[in-house]
């Protein structure tokens, strides 16, 4: 094998660590919609979300107009405990596929939280320490927002309470007992500790529990709590904002060979990820100053973009949380029991619903054996072990890579590769097995969640 | 917190990579002690060891004059997959520690197989290729070497045939789930598919098998399938000179900042690892040119440096491999049940036995307990979960540091740190829980076992 000049895998050097994150809403003409105060169908305040989230996160949630917003040097420092994050060139699999295309990715996976979560963990982890908290609570479903907030908090001594989805909590002991290594409690949801739990252990006993419901527990836990305040690790704009920094590096190291991808690419549940990837190219297009393609891939099983409403709704089960606007499958749905990975949040954050509306990005849903046929294709030629949720990603760049293949375009390709799978060998197993199956919602299924939707003035 | 000029991390270039394995037998006056054949007592020829391992391999397992060996160009194509491996400036554990000390690991997982197996895994694999045999057979008992091996041969479209340890392939479905994705075909050991598991299981029906009976299977494996040879993953001369990309990687990364060690530190099972590590800086030892403290550090409960015989030994349980001369605990030694880790080998590198013999490093065994505590510390200030193999190394590490704290001596202290920890969880939840116990093996109990060493002419 013969290869170009460009490195295998770009790395920007501590310097070259960016030192603002990119708030992309400075550069939309339509801002995404407010979040809204269920009881009043108003926008909600900074003094509204006041007992819910750290003063510092409220100015970055509710902030439209600042493009650059400084990376305080406490989260630098931390961020070079794992970054910068390599940007790869896949030869590999490039050679394997026999394309034209030009492949690459941004891996986000070499850090013990696996994955890119860990980018907004440590910016929200600091933020409530520097408001001088005594602890942060939130929820967690396959494990990896869980960890890399467990991870954070216990770098700057904050107490850390995670309420994790009851069928996750028994089937996953493994990441259960990562956080504990690193301090934070652990607490199947739904529990006897919250009224929400406790009601809802009421009405439905032997309940799994589900993300919603864990959302609307850890709300509770820390509104309860003195010096307590609740952190979500997707969906938000301000943790879109801190996930920038993915966007902005794998820019820098592009820019550093003077390569411009015409296609980019990124797995979609909440949005935190694909969000924080497409920021700084977003910010060029919507500039006018160059054009990309971008793609969102979602599970066929939980199509939010693809089948979703654009609508107002709750974004948790418990309906303990503000409205807000976004793509939504309704806040009752939950994904088909088969369904393996993450990706299974009912809504999308606003600002890339926003940005789909406006025709701004695509977006595809591939079914997970598909899913999982283009992991095991990509680990054996490229070594990583990918998690299910970046393999969507990989399955769509696989696809666009082999489409070049037959036209003769040599498209360059990036995606984003947002963790690895070392938590996840109980689906590769069905996989392998030939036990993993698919499951796509019918129409009938998706209207009865759609006639669920909250009532909002000046909304069908 | 304010640091110093020095990077948290230092990265390679892909340009300065090793081109060379540096073969620290060519500078040492007293040679390790050949290979014997059991059945004559001579020394293993070239031809001896051709039905069981591949000829280029051969050849570096008896070279003890080339300092140098060039490392081919797919292998280093391979290793670009993955390294450079970063040299990371522990400063949240100094800060932690409150040490004047300066600590620096060589951090080895990052990749898949989760420690530094794959840089020999490749070199072996690469060489079957190249002969043109159509698989390899291999032993593994925690499942990194396995894992390492599995990810080779996929990438070179080799077969590659495992024999699990039983209790490990029931108790860690996940490892070898992730084998099986590599392509890999994972026996449990003892099995049914060898004369000497079958023999093994005639004799001891519900065994739940060892290392050394999974070698013997393996071997016999490779010797009766035609186009197939045998590899190992550690104590063979090979395999140190493989990992010599480490020490040599961890040098070229310390001398852009000249930087010098005072004290070397690195966990040592059979020692691929640690002779990997130390191997340039102890050539420099041996040449007169620069000292260094270096340090073994083994399981006090399978402690062959510490309470060892340099003696002559099997390699394997079942007797089938040459004798090798070493510090060994006798190959009908295995540890304690409660030993958590891997680094249960009851023998070591001949090269290292060799050195320490001549007392050119040092040797300290360490509990358990005290292992994870340490490992525990240091995942929460600096992020990665460690392997229980690379945690010996930073007990010692931390150990050292302190002193320095004491004493106020400025000691530069590098240590290896091998892998991840994510598929050693139970070991973790048993620390956690109070259930960990440590075991430290009784004179009597060793006695017994040295009384079974083979008789070889010339040796007590």
């Amino acid at each position: 094998m013969t290869f170009e000049k460009i490195p295998y895998k770009i790395y920007l050097t501590e310097d070259e660590l960016p030192k603002f994150w990119y708030n992309v809403r400075a550069d939309m003409k339509t801002k995404p919609a407010p979040l809204l105060n269920p009881a009043t169908g108003e926008p909600m305040t900074f003094e509204d979300l006041r007992p819910v989230f750290c003063d510092e996160l409220i100015r970055q949630e509710l902030d439209n107009d600042t493009r650059e917003i400084p990376i305080p040097q406490d989260i630098r420092d931390f961020y070079k405990m794992y970054r910068p994050a390599p940007l790869v060139r896949a030869y590999c699999l490039e050679e394997k596929l026999q394309t034209p295309a030009k492949i690459y990715y941004k891996f986000e996976g070499n850090n013990t939280s696996g994955s890119h979560k860990l980018n907004s963990a440590i910016a929200q982890a600091f933020y409530a320490k520097h408001q001088g908290l005594k602890g942060v609570t939130t929820e967690t479903g396959a494990g990896q927002w869980g960890t890399a907030l467990s991870m954070a908090c216990s770098y700057l001594d904050l107490d850390c309470q995670v309420y994790m989805v009851k069928v996750s909590y028994e089937q996953k002991p493994f990441r259960r007992e990562v956080m504990k290594v690193y301090g934070a409690s652990v607490t199947p949801s739904p529990s006897e500790t919250t009224a929400v739990g406790r009601a809802i252990l009421k009405e439905h006993p032997g309940t799994t529990g589900s993300l919603g419901c864990a959302i609307s527990e850890a709300v509770e836990a820390a509104a309860s709590q003195p010096g307590y305040r609740y952190v979500l690790g997707s969906v938000l704009n301000q943790v879109l904002l801190h996930q920038s920094i993915i966007g902005l590096e794998a820019k820098a190291a592009l820019d550093k060979y003077s390569i411009v991808p015409d296609i980019i690419i990124g797995c979609a549940g909440g949005g935190s990820n694909l969000g924080g990837l497409i920021s700084p190219f977003m910010g060029e297009k919507l500039r006018g100053e160059r054009d990309y393609q971008f793609i969102a891939v979602e599970p066929a099983s939980c199509p939010s973009f693809t089948r979703g409403r654009f609508a107002y709704d709750f974004c948790d089960t418990g309906k303990v949380c503000p409205l807000a606007k976004m793509y939504t499958l309704g806040s009752n749905f939950i994904p088909s029991a088969n369904h393996a990975g993450g990706l299974r949040y009912h809504g999308m954050s606003p600002v890339l619903s926003e940005l789909y509306h406006q025709g701004l990005m695509e977006a595809r849903a591939v079914e997970q054996t598909k899913v999982f046929e283009a992991a095991e294709q990509f680990a054996r030629v490229e070594g990583i072990l990918p998690a299910p949720e970046s393999s969507h990603a990989i399955r769509v760049a696989i696809d666009e890579a082999m489409k070049c293949k037959e036209t003769g375009e040599e498209k360059t390709i990036l995606f984003g590769l947002t963790g690895t799978g070392y938590f996840d060998m109980v689906a590769y197993e069905k996989f392998h097995n030939g036990q993993m199956t698919d499951y796509i919602p019918t129409d009938a299924e998706l209207e009865a969640s759609f006639a669920q939707l909250p009532k909002v003035p000046g909304q069908e």
